[in-house]
C-alpha cells in the first residue's frame, strides 16, 4: 500500500533541496554571465531540476510515473497509478529576467486524484503545501477557507493579453470584468498566481492557456481552501492536457463564469 | 548648510522603523475607510504612519516641509528649500487584500532636485535607496545602470485598465506594445513598479495617472541608475502634480513613446 506520509515527506524535503540547487546554479551562472546567453542558461537550470526529480524519485518510487515540462518523464496517456506532475521552474521569463518570482510547481496523483500539492516560491523561501483532506498550509501557517468577497471588492490576476487582441479569446469579453473588479495583477507565474488565489490574495485568476505542470499543484492547494477551477468553457480539468484555466472563490468564479464568460446563455 | 549624510542616515532609520510599528499594527484590526471612492483605500496605519514621519521630521529639521499623501503636512506650491515627498503606504489595496506588495515611499528634494530617495518594501525587508550622485541600492546591493533591452524582450508593468476602456487613454493606443514585448507585468504599487524598473527587473512602467508621493522616490532611484521618466506628452515631472507616468530604460521609454504614445507624429 502507498504510503502517503512517507511520499510528502519526502516530497517537500527534495522541493527545498531543488530550490538550494537552482538558487547556488544561479550565482555561479551570474559569475559567468557574459558566456551563455539568458535562454540557454535557464533551459539548462530547467532541465538539471527536472532530471533531478526524476532521478529520485525513479530511485526511491520505482513504480511511480512522472509528467514534466522539459519532457525527460514519461509519456503519459492516463493517470492511472502514481504520477508525479512537475514544473521545475514555472515562471521563467521571471527567473531569467528577474531571478526571483519563479517557482517549483508538483502535484502528485493517485488515480486521477489530487493528493500533494508543493509550490515552492524559490526566492521567497515559501513553501506552499497541500496534503488532500488535511488542508493547505504556507510554510507553518494553515490557509484559511476562502472567504466570500463582492465582485466590486475582488483583486483578480489577469494579463493584459487576455485583454487586447489575442488567438484565444475575444478581448471584449473580460474587459467589463476588469472595470467591474476593484483591482488586476499579473505576476508572471501561473503557479505563484494559483498560489495566491489559494492565500485568498487573488480572488480569482484567469488565464487562456496553461499545460498541466503549470496548474497541477495549485488545484490540489485549492481543493483544500474551498477554490473552484474549471476551463472557461466551465470543463474539469484532466490533468493531461492544456487548456483555459479559471480560477477562483466560489462566488467569483460564479459570477466571472454567469455574467462574463457566457453572459449570452 | 545641509548636512544630507545626517538626512540620509535618519532617513533610512526612520523608515526602517516605520515598517517595524506597519508590521506590529498589522497584527491588530484594520480599519479601514473609504476617501474618494471605494478603490482609494485609507486605513488608520497609513495616518499613523505619516504622522510619525512628520513628527520625527518636524522635531528634527523643523526648516523641512513636508507633502504626504495622507494631507497631515504642509500644502505645497513650490519645492523650494528642503521638502519630504511621503507616501506612509503605497499599494494600500495590496497591504488591505494581501498583506505584502506594499511599500513605504520617500523623496527628498532640495530646492526641486531630488537628493534621497527611498522604497521601503516592508514584509519583503528591501529597502531601494538612492543619494543624488553616489548611486542607488537594494539593501546593500549596488543596482547597475541599466542595460539596453530589445523592445521583444522587455517585460512591461502595464496594468489591464490602460488597455480597456478608461477615462484617460484610448485602449487601442497601448494594446499593440503588450502584443510586441515579452510580457507585461502589474503588481499594483507604484513605488515598487519604480523600483523594478530602476532594478532593471521591468523595462518599463506606464501608468496614466500618478501623485508626487507615488514617483517622487522612484524618480529619484531612476536618477541614479540612468532611467528616464516623463509624462506620456514628454513633459517633465513637477513633484508637486497628479499626471501620467512612462518611466523606463532609455532605449524602451523611447521606443514606447515614438511608436505607441506618439505614432501619429
Amino acid at each position: 500500500m502507498t504510503n502517503w506520509t512517507e511520499i510528502d515527506e519526502i516530497a517537500k524535503k527534495w522541493v527545498r533541496e531543488a530550490g538550494s540547487r537552482i538558487k547556488q546554479s544561479m550565482q555561479e551562472n551570474l559569475t559567468i554571465e557574459t558566456k551563455s546567453n539568458p535562454n540557454d542558461l535557464v533551459t539548462n537550470i530547467d532541465k538539471e531540476t527536472e532530471r533531478f526529480f526524476i532521478d529520485c524519485i525513479q530511485q526511491t518510487f520505482p513504480g511511480h510515473r512522472i509528467l514534466g515540462e522539459e519532457g525527460q518523464g514519461d509519456k503519459l496517456h492516463s493517470l492511472d497509478g502514481v504520477v508525479w506532475i512537475i514544473d521545475p521552474i514555472d515562471g521563467t521569463m521571471n527567473f531569467v529576467h528577474q531571478q526571483r518570482h519563479f517557482a517549483i510547481s508538483i502535484g502528485i496523483f493517485e488515480n486521477g486524484k489530487g493528493k500533494i500539492g508543493l509550490i515552492y516560491d524559490v526566492m521567497q523561501d515559501e513553501l506552499y503545501h497541500a496534503f488532500s483532506g488535511e488542508g493547505a498550509y504556507m510554510n507553518d501557517t494553515a490557509l484559511p477557507s476562502l472567504r466570500e468577497v463582492p465582485i466590486e471588492e475582488a483583486i483578480i490576476a489577469v494579463n493584459a493579453t487576455w485583454v487586447t487582441e489575442n488567438r484565444r479569446i475575444d478581448p471584449g469579453i473580460l474587459a467589463p470584468l476588469v472595470k467591474r473588479v476593484r483591482g488586476t495583477r499579473s505576476y508572471g507565474s501561473a503557479a505563484l498566481e494559483l498560489a495566491s488565489v489559494a492565500a485568498g490574495r487573488i480572488d480569482a485568476y484567469i488565464t487562456m492557456r496553461l499545460a498541466p505542470w503549470d496548474y497541477a499543484a495549485g488545484c490540489i492547494l485549492l481543493n483544500e481552501v474551498g477554490g473552484i477551477y474549471t476551463t472557461v468553457e466551465g470543463e474539469h480539468f484532466t490533468f493531461l492536457d492544456n487548456h483555459s484555466v479559471l480560477a477562483g472563490n466560489p462566488a467569483i468564479h460564479k459570477i466571472i463564469f454567469n455574467d462574463y464568460l457566457h453572459a449570452d446563455k
